[in-house]
């Protein structure tokens, strides 16, 4: 695909909003390659996306934020524009289960999934091995449970040296401190494995079981500081039966939590996911 | 389809249920047209479902009943015989909205369910021409909210006068008291416009459209004391998005629900679901 | 909803398409409610459909639709703007099988369907009753096999004679002459009872049984000169087994039959679906 | 899960048979784990799959099969019994493409697929760092277009070196003489990028884009003489949309076709799949 400058904005919705930035773009000789819109009439607010194809604007990164700018601010957006040629920096974390980490390091692997992965982070060394043949340094983090604190520490220092743009948790089952999760808002990613609000919390598919339910499922959200309570990216279920022992459960499950994590991050590197209040928009 | 003698039946796992029972049959010509079984090896029973074509055995159901007696009664088995020939009663019940109720009758109109309908029961006046339409009686129940009680005695009465098999409320929104459900255990189906353990109680869709999900669900299950919280028998979603608002879920939500409902009762009615502790076994 | 104008064109690709369009919606002080767009790369054509509230314009339709004539000629767009308070006009035909047009029925009965049903026609007295409970007319128009041609002249006449906007082919099962297909273009629609371009033709569900897929499907197709292979509105699949016999698979089949045309129908009423050579773009 | 003996048969239909065989089991002590069987009333024929939990019964897998005999030819059935233990042998084939490859190497590392993979072969050398990292050997065995029989003989060697139970085909490319087909029947498993019978062939992802599909899909069936054609095992699809170019169908088609092989394969391995003239019974 050629490059792309994509315009992500929201804000109160009023007449105009589109005819100014479409006017904008065009003045400049923009030429639109996809955009999405959509305006929720409950709380009364306007999102929208737009790509444009780069090579048609004069203007770099930089100098197109500058000049959108006033506009930006008389409608007082939420707003950014990124460049398509520029990969997010995705820091990975896990824990001893590997069919996350291992479905998203094949998309990165296969350039499926455009971004950079500049380290791995564990409480477990035992994907080491995995992650270093992708050539990606792998930090293992060791979790004291009597004092957790230096883990998050040492976290947060990673991700902060790594220059992260988000971090996925893939299926790395700690809580993270509430501190961690205001200092990446709409950041942090996790997979859960059931279809939540159902079963949150520990053994979700244990909990599927002994309640006899017929479909299990998986939640991809951001992270905030209420458990399992965030803003939903996207979610799945797979049909299942009296047949299924949990750990048929896992297994089946397994293949949904990758699909539905891999779908959510490459929703969220290529600026598809708007959060408002405690939902999404996902121009898909 | 030729007619059948379906034999249903549950008892603690041992060696030698299946050779037992497939020895009855066959030694007196019996021919399965279909069986299928199961082994719940967490609670250690065992579950059957054995179709045998009704002609080539020289029994009566009455008489076959007699003559299996003893083998059920040496395993310690629940079971039961039934005639393929024979059409269960379906008592309907509905308030106000009727794309469950029109859906049933639909497919009960054009033989694709094989049941009797004796009549439909509703807490409104309605519905009465589309049932009536059908050739199926109307009862008109109204609910006094200070005293629900004659109500719930009138519809128990009606169930009773009219021999129902089986109730089914489709989308009947009253909650029956306990007694009523402690009458008719297993026998009572409801549809809930839910994923659940999700949203359970009252609009289940506006806290769906609350929390953001991304898949909305319908649930059938038995109806027992406790609120939604039954053996479930069938369950299925169907994909939403930010710009559905709680009337399009309802909207979309009405086909998963009447084709969750219809599934569930067709395998009722085959004598497909069998209920242990608070699941079942369905062999669908 | 608020009523609203629906805007819907298509053209060759290039700048300022949207710009034009949202200034011209803007400067007239019209709130756009939803809009979407797409470009197809392939053939350079841009297509685009937007909702405005009506309230917020200061025109008629006729009016607006006079406004907008300079700008859609001057980039050659073909176009229409519609009036979300104004029906279609629906002519249904069905031949024996009922559960497409019960379901098509049942939709309008209850106002999911936004329309008008002035008449069904079918080939067969069959379905009388159930059409005319729903007080519609009902044609019965004969099929001579030696001689087809006067039952589609009829056809064409009751056609124009309610002033039909679109034709659903609710399981009619007649191949319509070719110049028939050619006087309303895109105005018909058919479900067929395969994932075309599977099992086009006669029978598909013992087509399919004979290969032995382990889905079948249908498909909501606009009908063009060339059997089954007009463009494509919806397809949907289902899960069978080995166990599903022939009339197994028609009675799955009816579900999914059902709602893929309900739902391509919706689409067509609300102007959701722009043709472009063999293709749709759909903005669901 | 505890040892277990598979004794999977096929027989025309006749009385006795469950009888028959749960006799057998039960006779030895032998406790019955899982059981399926189906009759196909059309070509009136019986199917069958038992597992025996091994440590019941007093014998051998030699042993067990040679008890048995008589009971298999007095039925005139196709059968076998294996055992659970042991795993099967998988020869996987590649060509340029990863994603199945790595998706069936990543099961088979992780436990998820029960098997050995003595070597992968592949007609390209650039998938051999990632086979070679799992411990497999990796045969380049390269394809002279002018002559490719040497290939393929080179190919058949290695399997038969290896000892293949099974050849799994994961997006080879080429297609095999039917020499090849016929000494490996019901051995070798292909995936096929489509949902068949519909584009069949090359470029299945560019042709459902040119027909204007909505569902694309993938199909995992043996591989017989006849290309795309052979005995299909499961199929699955995902939704697209006019968005979808046909690089993005390659990417969505990716994630249908490693399940679909995936869930094919494990079927396979577990002795779930019985072939029966150019259809399967699956016991899933």
């Amino acid at each position: 695909m050629d490059r792309r400058y994509r315009l992500v904005l929201s804000c109160p919705d009023r007449v105009g909003i589109v005819s100014m930035v479409s006017n904008f773009i065009s003045s400049h000789g923009g030429s639109i390659a996809d955009a999405n819109q959509h305006t929720d009439p409950g709380c009364n607010y306007f999102f929208m996306r737009v790509e444009i194809s780069a090579a048609t604007l004069p203007f770099s990164l930089d100098a197109l934020k500058e000049a959108f700018r006033p506009i930006a601010q008389s409608f007082n957006m939420e707003w950014d524009i990124t460049d398509s040629a520029k990969p997010k920096r995705v820091v990975l974390m896990a824990s001893r289960e590997s069919h996350c980490l291992a479905d998203l390091l094949y998309r990165f692997h296969s350039e499926e999934l455009f971004c950079e992965i500049p380290c791995v982070i564990s409480n477990h060394d035992k994907l080491r091995s995995m992650v270093e043949w992708h050539g990606i340094p792998y930090h293992h983090v060791p979790v004291d449970p009597a004092d957790k604190q230096p883990h998050f520490d040492k976290i947060e220092q990673l991700i902060a040296e790594y220059q992260a743009d988000v971090v996925v948790l893939a299926r790395y089952m700690q809580i993270l401190p509430p501190a961690l999760c205001e200092h990446f808002p709409h950041r942090i990613i996790n997979i859960h494995h059931s279809f939540l609000p159902s079963f949150a919390g520990a053994k979700p598919y244990h909990q599927a079981h002994e309640r006899g339910v017929k479909l299990i499922g998986a939640t991809c959200h951001y992270v905030t500081e209420d458990l399992d309570a965030g803003p939903i990216i996207d979610q799945d279920v797979t049909r299942i039966s009296h047949r299924d022992h949990p750990e048929d459960m896992v297994r089946l499950g397994r293949d949904v939590e990758k699909s539905v994590l891999a779908r959510g991050l490459r929703w969220h590197l290529e600026d598809r996911v708007l959060v408002h209040g405690n939902k999404t928009v996902v121009f898909a």
